[in-house]
């Protein structure tokens, strides 16, 4: 059950709200939005039946939500959300490409991929300073330093940065310096994790599983939702099958069919999902036109020497197709590229 | 190893190799295509290395093919294979849309399905007259009277005839119905059907194993292959995997990386892989932005009387759109729609 | 529904009862077994229910039964069954141990491995003269001459013979030498060859497909027993999963789950579980914990010239410490192991 | 690379060891296990081959390993390593039994369950005080209130505890109660856990993820060895498939296969993998025959009421024949049951 706050509503309204639930034995999740304050109830439906919630002060709304993911439902919001990063919005009419390099390594080419990823229409930048790897004997990420290249070069591209944590001992600290928190597929159920980006005032972009059901991902967005931050991007990123010719399979219909269930923008991560650069394309074209919010890829400008995943990472020419066919594709289904923010420095 | 002969190779050339090789220990399996005829060698490379094979007579070519599955591979023929079915094209520059009813189920529902597809820009017939249920008790196709029935409505609507064979046995009585033999996902390593189809006549449309990988895709194409046929086209109906708020599991990638790895061309199914009506859409924009050289679709006039998979059959407002959108994300990508032959009857 | 058919029913009885069926508007499928005739009921219940189908003559009792597989279901037999083949029992209070060659490939060799076999305890002979391969330049078996060495060798060791059948039109040709059919993963809902089997008049072994379900792999054994044959044993082989550590993934749970739904005896295949030699001991003494009916493992005597799944195979002393030990285990867990018949022409 | 150090080798010969290894560019990773201290050398070996490390003071052994799981590998440690938690030992000649609630309740609740355990031969007490849930508005488990509970108990009962703990900023906490720290399936590539995990003093009960290879982890171990504890229980708990019959696949094989790569100890948990009380003996009975170390049971004195996976919970006639069954299997595989201390209270 969800209780919809009207935008004259007060913080008393709301604590009033928050008393008289926990009178009739159940627990109250306020969770502040931009636009609107809702509050997720739990507990036994049949008491709250009697709390007349509807005719509290400062209620606008009072929904019975059948799902288990309650305040990322569509039945929750109708309404497909936009959630903007730095000024850069995600979901609705636009699309946005994400592009940057799988792992900060230096400034030069931190910046080189930056700019390749501009001059290619992505609005965002994507930079791993903190890398979850399978081996404790591969490269681990640059940690904070990492994070003030990227804020550098954000500074000279006018990017707004998406970057991962993996602890939520870091999160703070992450949250100091990113515009996008980003959860990556190995922590979709590091609960500690979610709930401490659930609080830490920046958009999250949730990266799938690899083995998670789609009912599973959401319910991982509701644990972030849950602690009051709505700002929630979905990203399918392969999941883990038999068939081993590609790194991860995408899963495209999760594209229409988280869509159809949650109100949060949905994007795809076409270099994850198969590893291999003649991939990217193909499967980018297949994102955009099965109706995906956005798409975030590998970009580095020296694949070959990569410390992380450079056989995936798209070069110069690629990009330049890649930007065109995603615009065109677009264009065609009645959406925009999403517009970068001017460098600050310029 | 495979021979490519020159075309004016006469079948005495044909048998002096065929005899050549045998000599040397191995085995030559003679397929005859449209405009070439191709020989693949079995055995022992290095001894055939001493038969100077390119010098024999009517040989234009000789090559080593490095991957398991030889005729059907890219290696064999760097241009992408277009296969005509009863005048229509699939592959090359074209998309085709193929769509009827899951199963044959009465003359009117057949007649009125095939002009549902026609009018919607299909141009070819789909419809089941065998069956292979999950359970004996359920409805197993009406046979060689649903064989009839397509026939008749192929006459009206001009629309050739694609429709699956469950058991050699029957191979030769269902090509002599039929335009395009269907292979099914079950039976995909069903090996004397696929022999039996090779040597039928008839090109086939062979579906993914549910549980195949991409390379015994391949391998089972091979096997009709060697029979002599190389008119196949692939078609992708989803896997299976861990994740059930779809049917199955649509692995869109398997369209790029079948492509890079045969010529022959590639097709998919949207409504078998998602199961549900409201999918068929969004992943058939997926299919044809990927690359794939056409789509297959159920559609049924009265879906909730369906004997078969209903839930995921078009109706008319469905097809409208989806013709509309396939037409014009073909053209952004350089293609044009297939179109159907005139009815013999009109 | 199902009608049980009492000791004394006459043939009357059931053509009386299957058109009493057909004048309501259903199917009797009638079943005989070597114990008791059941009838399988298809179509409307409620109509059934009018036609006092327990007063008719001969009939002992009739179910409702609840599942989609009616007459393999446990509902239909309490008791678990015992299969014969060739005066050997599977199921009951025995364990019965199967092995032999994956492939026959030479009198001498099926000779040689039909005695490990023997020596190490082994009851019945199993050995492939029609190979499924996934690449057609596969050794494919020797066909018919394959059959008569297995026969053979059955007069001189006594063994019974389990030999797989790939094809619909080779069922009765098999039949006629084989003891037992198998039907292999490839083919498990390959759904003809499954009505032939159940017309045949052998015991069939049913490998469950790399990707069935433990439902969809019971309705494939009711496509066999309804044509009449209830002699069926389910072998578990493994499943294809993400790991690659092993050939396939045993699903050593469906072991008690199919003898929980179903009666028919259930034995596992460790050597195409595992596909490794040094596997099949731990997972053999694993099935025979389970609860497994037996196991059937690959041996050969030379397994480094073996044409097929040579790693796979046990050799002599892998063999005797496999007997002891599954032996062993059978006894703590109150079963005794099947024993061989005496040889023809000893 | 690995050195074992010898057994009278000093710290100071330690840190020259570090030293030498950072002088030619590379890291090395001190673990000091009970009986022998080693150092993991990660770098380029060329150089290393340079340093003539065996002729360094205190140095017993270098080992080249070549598997990328180092100090876990069985490279590394030819025996199989025997890892003791508060006395009672896991590995080795014994079979070691975890049983108790899936979480802590109430001091009644718990109390009740960890005798159920004993009297069934239980030597280890599990139990959930930190739970990690799907969704968010499940219950969480007591936290350090849960944590009182086991201790109190474990002065009752003598049982040593196992308990889990969900985030890095716990562990310290959760090491001051437990006597074995559990890491679970979605935590298995918490990387900032496993690492915390690897400083915090005590064994680590491992769960293998859900969806993870053998090899990955067998990685995630390492990076607690790495840490310098080596005293690490791998648990295979089922992965996820395609079959739904069951809440995971045990994947019985990599109980040999783990124990084939690596020299720790391998459990299984029957509970968790079926997700129902009557597959709990079945497939405990598998995984002592297959060859664990032990076995990891949910017991409840009241299923129908627990909070947390009721229906998978053994209850006091299911635990006594589950003792009988594993002890007697025990016996027949050469092992004897692990027993537990005697209570401190007693």
């Amino acid at each position: 059950m969800v209780i919809v706050m009207g935008p004259d509503s007060t913080p008393e309204d709301i604590d009033n709200l928050v008393e008289l639930v926990a009178s009739a034995g159940g627990e109250a999740y306020v969770t502040r939005g931009v636009s609107r304050t809702i509050i997720g109830l739990v507990g036994d439906v049949e008491r709250f039946a009697n709390l007349d919630l509807r005719a509290q002060p400062g209620v606008s709304d009072v929904l019975r939500i059948s799902v288990p993911y309650k305040l990322v439902s569509r039945e929750n919001n109708a309404n497909r959300s936009v959630v903007r990063v730095g000024g850069v919005p995600i979901g609705g009419a636009t699309t946005t490409m994400i592009a940057g390099p799988c792992a900060v390594e230096t400034p030069e080419q931190t910046r080189a991929a930056a700019r390749m990823a501009r001059d290619a229409g992505a609005s965002l930048l994507r930079g791993g300073a903190y890398k979850p790897r399978t081996s404790p004997y591969a490269f681990q990420g640059l940690g904070e330093a990492g994070l003030k290249i990227l804020a550098d070069v954000r500074d000279e591209t006018g990017l707004p940065i998406v970057t991962e944590v993996v602890d939520a001992a870091d999160v703070e600290l992450v949250a100091s310096y990113a515009d996008m928190l980003q959860i990556g597929t190995r922590n979709m159920q590091n609960f500690a994790l979610l709930r401490a980006a659930g609080e830490a005032g920046r958009p999250v972009l949730l990266k799938r599983g690899m083995n998670a059901t789609i009912e599973e991902w959401l319910m991982a967005a509701e644990y972030i939702a849950q602690r009051g931050n709505l700002d929630i991007v979905l990203c399918e990123r392969g999941i883990r099958t038999f068939e081993n010719a590609t790194r991860n399979t995408l899963d495209i219909s999760a594209v229409p069919v988280a869509q159809q269930l949650s109100h949060l923008p949905v994007i795809v991560d076409p270099s994850h999902s198969g590893g291999k650069r003649d991939l990217v394309l193909p499967l980018s074209r297949a994102a955009v036109a099965a109706g995906a919010d956005g798409v975030i890829v590998d970009v580095h400008p020296e694949p070959e020497t990569a410390l992380c995943d450079g056989p995936q990472a798209l070069v110069d020419g690629d990009l330049a197709e890649l930007a065109d066919v995603v615009g065109t594709l677009s264009g065609v289904l009645g959406r925009t590229m999403a517009v970068p923010p001017e460098p600050a420095a310029v």
